[in-house]
């Protein structure tokens, strides 16, 4: 089996069946490195649902994608055998059992020693991995959290478990460290000053787009490169941690966000020999149009696979 | 308090703060006839979401409607006071917490004495309000149902309760009488043979749309109306019964189907002196373009008042 | 002069600047027999605006126009000298201003012994056109008026004219025959039974969508040629006599509509040897899809150019 | 190998890897016994680009797909192994090229003794394979042709091989049979009356849109089925016989067409025991709307594998 | 009765009747401190319609507005009562009725001691609003005044008063202070070096674009606050002052715009102790995609929420 | 004939047939200065289609256009004749008969003494320009090349000639001076590293869009123009240099590019005294939302008349 892309130059871009980024699609146990893989639930979500279809979606769109990476001089397919090992099974109607689906299938990934991008759905499903991983490795990880929100939100409707919770949860149950989480592209408003304490109280340390933007933007991968050093970490990017000029088609957008190109900059910085997982949510396609949102989520999944390439 | 809609002549259709059909917002124990209430509840469904939006938006598009009935020659707002009771609280992440919350609130407004449109939501809404129902009538009611789909499927991804299998549990639990229950707009294709066995076995009778072609059109509620008579009835009408010509708004759609006439056909023919309750669900506003298909489910609305108001 | 379309198949019709029916574009006072006019206002609308952008994106449909009518048997423009005169000046934002200048516009026309098809625009803008006439033919004319609204309505926010008082207006000022105003399409809700006063009380007499259907499509025809006969007529297309399936691009869209066939039908038979004046309105662009609506307007003008072709 | 769907009652019809039908994506000599296979190339278009994507997209919507005939009593995978062999390469930016690839692709399958539905793609792409049919079969087959357009027109911009001109050519060629090519939905208007002698001189019988709703529908397909016989045929079904109502997602739409009813009452008529291969082709999502026009090609896929699964 | 937001932890923000940030609909006399009231009129525009339409669409998004602004440290309702107290009835085809109507309007606000936002509409709009506040505070105001545009322009089509003219009538009224007219976001092209004299002549200083970028943005804000100080002001904000990437949904978009951290970052930086009125104007919803103008408009009313909290 | 566009204050710039920059309409032999000329052809793209419509589209917003350039101080208009010239006709689905014709075209343009700027259509209609230039000229241009990609690629399923490699065979054929080829908005991934091969080899300088910001805006025009001085140039403005968020209606987005605001900076640094014809490509209207990337294409329009016109 070689794990290359079909070639645009032989089969046109738009012809075929989709799989991620032209790449092979096979089972779970074959011989590959890292797996790309779709969570398609957002069962989750607050306000606007279609995260289910952003899998199918974006696989649409990764037909765009390339290999080489220009700033990096680096070719990820000669580095790398990545795969599309299709959809995790989820139950769209049901956040435990959907819960339970998803920690079994990355614990099965995980036991098979392969690195991988889930890509979502919406933000609950990062934490059902997290559990894995935790299984898996046996200690927190560091994390790596682009996002707008803070994700530390208390119990919504009487459901602990919802798309703004996921990372109270993940610190709860020892999944991440808290002081090597590192969130990026924070922003307001909130809904109190309430929603601050959490995050203080645990010692997270968010780089709000004002941060960002006030300094020098290689200075936030140098910072967390330097923090998590070698250790196990993890990265989820929420796609609306940039503007919605970039990224309209997502749940609960935010003006005021990151551009594409700020967030390629802190990608492109980060080193996280460490990387054990990684996933992109949150994008809905049919809030999206020209598919420009699918078309950042593809560049952030090759910016991550540049990461785990250039370990 | 007048039950009177504001009027378009006076402050424009698109001004003001938007309730259904311009009419007062009132609480739930005012002195009003019939409620017309949102159900924003669109987790049960099984392919595109988006329902959770549809009181709002059908609450907007309202405002295009009036209030006097040529074919009736009926003005329902001199008949009936009508108001809008505003959005049943639903959790968007949890079925069974929505169920039960759904069934207080329609059954507090059936303990009112009110009759109703709920304005849904997903098809899977109405079996709590048919439990609510059957709580405060104590007898299994008729049911006129229109939709594209017999709503009688087995369990899905280990799940009883979805969008495809209201009238199931509905019958199973004697919330309605099998042998009066009429779907209208049913049409294939289906998973398999065995789809039929429920409705076969169960003596439901439905109109297909090529049952209802290939006969006279008043024939259809004629039918209906005989055999229902005074009986306490409901009346359910999945926006999908519609072709996704005139109703592309919605989750599952399938073509083949009827158009906005030949149902204000039927409507138009039912007496149902015993109606006390009715919903339209499955309007899902992202799918739909210019609005048609909340255009449509707003005539659907006003047929039912006429129902109402015709006793 | 030639008044001849672009061949489709030398230059490609997505090609060239766009003119009505790919015709030339000439001065109001050239050699023509029919003139092609836009009038691009949509200031008297109470709800959905955007019909100022109608004359434009007719013109760009009309591309797709042919010239040979299967049915007739006919080639309009071996009968015809049709030509684009381009539109005439409105102010957007002023009502009284721009039916002084279509009046003014139209008036010019009609001195010109020209036939045309007025594109709107709001159904406002058949007012003025109708003075105009009637200081060219000093008489009241016959009247065809495809519509899902009567047009008789009562001033609304203080206002006279608006797009739903034309016809009555038309008739208080005697510029139609109501005993020869033939309404097509019409259907309710009516915002109360007051509204059928007026057309009773003038002896108007609408055929229903319902009236239409429950008989033979070919009478409505036959019977409004039997009753115009020679008289002078003008004819005015309200594309929301269609269905909102077939015509979503629309400011007041009613559900329970005709479809294409059924209008073609009907144009089809009528004869109308003393038409001197038509007009297509009411189409709004930023509520169409694929262009279908404005497909369906262009169909309605090659219909109407067949009718003056056929005389 | 099963040739059965994935169940959407398992893995939800939004989750995975798109196949037609959720079936098997197999090579093209496997065992089954209907392909399915994308002709993505829509470079003989005239108008509206896009059918390129339509392979894509209807996979997509596919997964609405359901494999029981209500009105037939039959499911065609307990008949058929129908089986996904994904698409033919083809050469975007020349007719040529792709003209042989196509033909090329098609020769090997008819070869292996398959029958076939192609996705195309412009309706150019018929062409070529009714080329590689008569190198198989070694005589002009019967044609079933739905489309509003007769197809058979003259060069265009210097070129004799574009999407008007597939069925010229292909009679020219000797690879149907003129007198038993029965063209349905067809409408005007034309270009001009010659548009007409070809198929005058020719024999071919259009049913059009007025002949069809003139007569009971059910004669179309009996008429169609005593003269075709046991001949081989051929069915392609051009998206555009259907008005832009119900297909507004296609090249150069035609108001006043068929209903995807009256479509689905046509296929169901048809028997067509020798039918050896057929196509569904000029959908162009970019135009459509909520996917109903993908969805009306899954439907007319459907009644043609019933067709072949009912022989 | 309490001004706090229905939570959207209880409520689902997609849930309920919608009114401004989910605050509480009064009558105008309640004892509230800030009004937000909508203007619902776009008969004064140029280009692009539908502006009616933003009150009603900016409710609904403002549902995912939240209190606590995290750079202020600062959660407006505990310092404010703010509420929805409906929208101005306007006449959506009279220019000049429609400014009695709103200057009333306001100026019954303003005589009961009220703050607040004005919701529009086009810009036009902004005029009979001064108007109002001139006779209540008897002198011209500073006015800070967002915009891509100068909106001193000459008349228009022979009309004194449409949507690019409100500043110069409001300069040559003595409703604002020229020296004391700040203009943020303003670019050209512009029609001809004219557009310039008026705003020369009177001493206007735009910021515009290149301005803003070429010097850090902390100074703008800076400069206003000394320059306003404690007089009485009222602040403008077109939502055309961004980039059309930003602010799509709007009538007469320029490129070359702000973007919406920036607006922040000026808005952030205003005191203005003196604001006693402010509007958010030329929101377009059909132009819109994904609602991100209209959560661009509830983020300025959210920064000026806080201006009015922050004194 | 004087070439001033029509007055937006006398006739509504919604209003009348739609010429760039409602300039008049003339024939190639006209007395103007600089043709605006339409090449709708996009029959060599690799992705999405739908340039061909770019010409018209782009028309219809060149009614938003200005002619005063606030930072320049200078209208075109009063410098320079320009006029539109409509469009060059082209053959939609063969690519070596559109070349010839657009070479013919520009050669006749070019022979005429007449500057330029062409509003394609797909890259590839650049290099028949570059040839016909190449006729009169004599010598290689030096190019202004704007993109988000190289433009050098080999050819693509056996095809030399795609909207991908217009430049390496206008190096190739000796049309331009590679070395004084600025190629400014260039952007990873790459296919591989070989893509750089042939930039590296013939001396083309990328300004990426990493360079771009990394340094003074003012500088990368200061460059150009000191390295091209009097040298006869041409410049090509492929729209998807922008990001998507700016441009989304193109063929092959890619994200991580310029706003709008830059792409105006360096253009407004550019001097080039030889330039001789420009373009502005890939625009595709079915992708872009709100017309906003053929505003940008106007803007950038506007800007190079100035070049033109700064001479």
């Amino acid at each position: 089996m070689k794990y290359v892309p079909v070639s645009g130059r032989e089969m046109p871009r738009f012809a075929g069946i989709k799989t991620f980024f032209r790449l092979p699609h096979v089972n779970m146990d074959a011989d590959y490195d890292v797996a790309l893989v779709g969570v398609p639930f957002d069962g989750s979500l607050s306000y606007r649902p279609g995260a289910r279809f952003a899998p199918s979606k974006i696989r649409e769109l990764s037909s765009l994608g390339r290999a080489y990476h220009w700033e990096r001089q680096l070719n990820f397919v000669e580095k790398l055998k990545v795969a599309d090992i299709g959809d995790c099974s989820v139950v769209p109607i049901d956040v435990a059992k959907t819960y339970k689906a998803i920690e079994k299938h990355f614990a099965k990934l995980a036991g098979l020693e392969k690195r991988f991008i889930s890509v979502g759905g919406d933000h609950s499903t990062t934490l059902p991995i997290l559990r894995a991983l935790k299984k898996k490795y046996k200690k927190p990880l560091a994390l790596v959290h682009f996002d707008a929100h803070l994700d530390t939100y208390p119990a919504a409707w009487g459901c602990e478990y919802h798309h703004g919770s996921f990372l109270r949860h993940a610190i709860e149950e020892g999944l991440v460290q808290p002081k090597k989480t590192f969130q990026i592209g924070i922003r307001g408003p909130l809904a109190s000053a309430e929603d601050l304490e959490f995050v203080n109280k645990k010692g997270l340390q968010p780089f709000t787009v004002e941060n960002i933007r006030s300094a020098n933007i290689k200075t936030v991968s140098a910072k967390i490169n330097k923090l998590i050093g070698d250790d196990l970490c993890y990265l989820t990017y929420d796609i609306d941690c940039l503007d919605p000029a970039y990224a309209p088609g997502t749940g609960t957008p935010v003006v005021g966000g990151l551009t594409t190109y700020e967030t390629q900059q802190i990608l492109r910085g980060l080193k996280l020999p460490g990387l054990v997982g990684a996933d992109v949510v949150e994008v809905s396609p049919q809030y999206d149009h020209a598919d420009i949102t699918s078309l950042a989520a593809v560049d952030a999944m090759f910016e991550i696979l540049n990461i785990y390439a250039g370990k």
